[in-house]
């Protein structure tokens, strides 16, 4: 085990630990640790709600998720020499649930959710289908997991951090603040919003106290989105022994991760699609002098995944184009057609005895393939998924004798309100 | 082989072919070719503009592509008992260029062809930054392709067909051209069309002649996009050994085919983003009676891949978000973060050697992964591409002693005008 | 299709043929063909009993096999300016069944046999358990095979020539003559024997006849054995795709090959494992000059596997070590251990109902794995054998509830006598 | 992290712990934890030399290693319901280095070694060509490995114990007795010996003391071989993920383990082919009551290998057959043959720069597949051995420029005598 530079005790909430991470992308946030280029560490990662899901047969603490605190990040870690312009290489040595601890309240202790947000409370891929709040819990054996509240379904997890990046510079942020600050004034009202703005809040901004904190906070952007730092892009294939390459625009780096996956479809559908949890980050940290402008990298990650990702090799496969479920026809919508696609797929499950939302959670978080099928087709774009079929306790492809019916079981808590 | 139901011959056109197949969707348009459930058979295809571009260093030909004449489908096949409801299953037994045909004038004998078409005609997935015309020829060596016009590249091909589906019914086709319509007419003389509407210019329509032709052709679809009936889904992984459902919308289903292409990437990118070809089909086809109802499938196709795609392990990856090039915050559209991620491909790409151009018709023609990362994450969605590392023949990692320099050789040819 | 160079017409047997090809290896054959270094060509291959096995539910021919004909083999090819020294580059750009025949009475014509030999006439692997012949007959449906002698089991055939390989030198074939002989001569009747002799019977050495023939015959190397040059190695893994440096041990290097495999697993077990068909090899030829010295390669093959193999997620595995079946402890002898590796599958199998016939004639043909786990562990080795589950219409893996019964159907035929 | 029943402190020695394990199979070895089927455990391993190789650049440890004294095991641990006839189902969630501990002395430490023994002291698989000691340190970084003794190469750890199994029965254990003695008794003083005799000197017997320590000693197997129980196996493919169904010879099963491997390749061909270490598994249990007759298993184990086993696609080649360097003829000897293979796999390793015994420390322990390719085609047997590209930092496919040239480093440390 790489020495512990960022750790965090899990009987306590995440700003009482020793070192306090943050939850907001600002380069005026200090760093908390300082490593050399060349050196292997492990970090604690939190989950992202900081323990505000539990793990019980209730969605009513996804129906209530305090969306302003997230997400919960380690760091930043100023990476000595570094300075704009360069690459910071990235290798994630490994990545996993709170070591050494099986069980408990804090998600990661050997297990985790997934939820169905509320559309007035986050929404997700398929909020106007499903605007209400449901919760899956997993329970992890290994690298495997399985979930009371979506049975019939055992998967090999494809672990990986949500979120990973580093600290914008000052202008970088300002481009930030004014361009989304722009599209939310195009709608200022809407649920869900277009994009969040800087909040005070939740904002946790590390060391930072008294005026610098109330400065920072009112410009730091949310962690929310991807930008050209990296940052939230839930790329599911960063997965242990992946090879990142991120932009460096302050000096130091300052890098910054954490919303740990134990596994996570392409698209985290569902919004919190992933299954989230806590846990640990074993990272070596080096550099490409000048790199961003030597390989044209000036924005977003560059990354060269690992070669342990769960392997399977029977899919079954939906696709879906760019039409409206009410018909109108759209113009090269790759994410409508992924919509449909993810609709066809949920469709199709509940034929077997799943209910739409049990099909809709599994979707978020076992390891489907969403791909961008064709792009130029005038006017509908073609999106694929695939879900694996060996996941199943049951023959899951189309037959002439019709499909296999489980039993759903309880299926998945739902808020009321 | 199976007995050849669909035969085209080499030396001569489309439309003086023994049986003429059509390159319109309508429902009657009459079967060319009836199968019995149960059975396979083959079927020639030719490349989808009939023979219009040459194998030679000129891209003149892509810049005056007839696309009023596609796709140039092999069909229709009705199957016996097939009726509305059912879902019809093809087996793709195999798929290849022109048997037999080592050389020639038409792509599939031994060569194809990518093509970056002028924003003028056609267009393209990044046609803002590549509005004009280059082309590409790729030589076949077994399954492996490489081409004077994009050096020191050499791939397996992921051999499919880019267009396979059945026919609509007339209420169907009369909902297509509605909502095509509606949104044609939103900006009727935008330059790339948003939706081409019925035309009779280069219409074929099997054996139909006389007023019934052009009856037909004045309220035909257009084979452009995919469709609920499949059609040009460009769906790079059918290939050998996929077994598709596709729904059935009139009796005998109707089943049409072509546009193969030797290999392809995810989304297509250039347009003519393939590598083109006419070449071969091996089909079986049954059906599942009733099975849209049974199985909840009312449109697009299911499908399970088959199990011989070409296998790479080590991958470089780009990602991109929804934000113009111009800096403008998009709302979740990850057709935008798909291009800034080819885009960055692109970019780096041109860093060891190749002109953008080059680079552009390599990531529409190799088996590159195009998946939809995130898709949720206010306001950016998250996309990435992945290109095998094991294609080029030369070092394609970044590293801290900078990229590798090959020879671009002659480049790809741009049309003059 | 590369220019055929090497035809056969399969209303005619193989010394009919207007080229014919040979079944010794002796320098002295002379080459049929000429081909330059960097050409792709094609040839076709005769099934290698030469159409002595029939399509039909008797064993009978497999009893009476004619051992002495074997392999008709489609060659020499010299490859101009090959000399003795060199490396010769032989890249399968593809390889298949007979091309555009899928019925007929030839192996290769849509279908193809596997078959247990008696222990009079050939013996297996597990000859002293299975010392009777038996048949299974396997039907072709684009890559995917299925027997009706063997159900429940549908497999993506792992496509390969079972032989390949240069002529030997004068002075290698005396090699090879020699040890052979010695090792004959320690017991020269044992049945089935140790090692063939050069054989009269049934020699076919292309355009050679009287003096000449019988000179070579005399001394000419049956091609059972893989041997320095190549030869019968049964290597599964020669897939499309794949490039091969064979040794140069002849003005020409003279390259043969034939014997060609639907599919076949890790060790060819049933002697005639593989599923054994006709068809068409399309090769590219080059030379490394002066190879053998650069690279150490003074015998054998040296290859790089395609990267289109059948691809399979999930196995269930049987191990073995080398004790015999009587208790005799052996010394790290692997062959034992594999012996008892696959008894432990066929035992496993039966309990679902299959023959041990019937899983022996599966675990010759499926793409299964065989491994040589442990080599080194006194006094026992410990060989490894994996199955494909996805192969299996029933569930396959161990279960609290005990395994699923299959109807076996009319099980494999056996010959009486 | 399942609850640690079997600790182990690395900074005592194996006899020294809490709870002491063993190094010789026996039934009558107390259990040392009993668990209920259908729990989950955590386990410290110690490496099978307790400590005795270290990290330095000498390998007088290696030709001094003291060999009656391996394998350490953690166990047995008694399965509560457990009876002979069962079939006991472990599953391996996790297996790994010792956890938390990053650096220190012990092989697990962030580090293992490999070894090649001397042929007075263990010998190997290529002892005759390789008689002397020699060592290798390899320094772990997340699941990849580099080593300063074979510099170029870097690769994912395939991680696995190499042995596992259940206690004998008395019945059992007398017959591995009378059958080991029998063979040894053919040539008593062979060095090395053809297997290894129970033996006093070094035995560890768990909480054995006293008369019935002696009675057990002198009657306890060896752990070196693979047998009935399993035991020894050394198969590579036992990676996390993976599902074991071992037979039950004694009430409780007493199910031990150890021996733990970073990486492996098949055959574990240096003996020591393995890096070894100590670490921790994380295993779940469960029976199938009856399942050795149920499902056909009298003798070693069943499995289902785990999904995230490193992916590799692109591979270098080497075959070889039956034929001994002084050129003697043997009969289908797959030892023999993969000898060969592994022979000329070295061979032209070493035409680019690194010492024989580099590269046969590199085979023994990179992720290298082993086949058993042609076991029937009398008299050579074909062995192939598949050497992953991408795990060299230059290119390795033979090519018309011949071979790039490493700087093979201080090369692997050898043993003065």
């Amino acid at each position: 085990m790489p020495e512990l530079l960022f750790p965090l005790d899990s009987t306590k909430s995440f700003t009482e630990q020793e070192i306090v991470g943050h939850n907001r992308w600002h380069p005026d946030i200090p760093a908390a640790v300082t490593v050399k280029p060349g050196t292997s560490f492990r970090a604690h990662c939190r989950e992202w709600f900081d323990g505000a899901i539990h793990n019980d047969d209730s969605a009513e603490d996804i129906l209530n998720a305090p969306l302003n605190n997230v997400h919960t990040l380690s760091g930043p870690f100023h990476i000595e020499g570094a300075e704009p312009g360069d690459l910071l290489i990235v290798d994630i040595l490994d990545v996993g649930p709170i070591p050494q601890e099986d069980s408990g309240p804090l998600a990661g202790q050997g297990w985790g959710y997934t939820g169905i947000f509320a559309k007035q409370n986050g929404g997700g891929f398929l909020t106007d289908r499903f605007p209400d709040a449901y919760k899956a819990i997993w329970d992890f054996s290994g690298q495997t997991t399985t979930s009371r509240h979506v049975p019939h379904v055992k998967y090999t997890g494809i672990t990986h951090p949500g979120l990973m990046g580093t600290a914008p510079s000052a202008a970088l942020l300002a481009k930030w603040n004014a361009r989304e600050g722009a599209l939310i004034a195009t709608d200022p009202n809407r649920v869900p919003p277009l994009a969040l703005a800087p909040e005070l809040d939740g904002a946790i901004l590390g060391s930072l106290s008294g005026d610098e904190f109330s400065r920072v906070a009112g410009e730091a952007a949310r962690t929310a989105p991807p930008r050209e730092n990296g940052g939230n892009q839930d790329i599911k294939n960063l997965t242990k022994g992946t090879r990142v390459f991120y932009p460096v625009f302050v000096p130091g780096a300052k890098l910054s991760f954490g919303d740990l996956h134990f596994s996570q479809g392409d698209g985290e559908i569902t919004f919190c699609g992933a299954i989230e949890m806590g846990g640990f980050m074993d990272l070596h940290v080096d550099l490409i002098k000048g790199g961003m402008d030597t390989y044209g990298v000036s924005e977003n990650a560059i990354f060269m995944p690992g070669n342990t990702a769960p392997q399977y090799s029977e899919w079954i496969a939906f696709s879906g184009i760019s039409v409206t479920v009410d018909g109108e026809q759209k113009y090269l919508d790759s994410d409508l057609s992924y919509q449909n696609a993810c609709m066809h797929a949920i469709d199709y499950l509940t034929k077997f005895g799943y209910s739409p939302e049990q099909a809709y959670l599994l979707l978020g978080s076992a390891p489907i393939e969403g791909r961008l099928s064709g792009v130029v087709d005038i006017p509908n774009s073609c999106a694929t998924v695939y879900i694996p079929t060996a996941i199943f306790d049951f023959p899951i492809a189309p037959s002439a004798s019709g499909p296999f019916q489980i039993d759903p079981g309880m299926g998945a808590p739902r808020a009321q309100f």
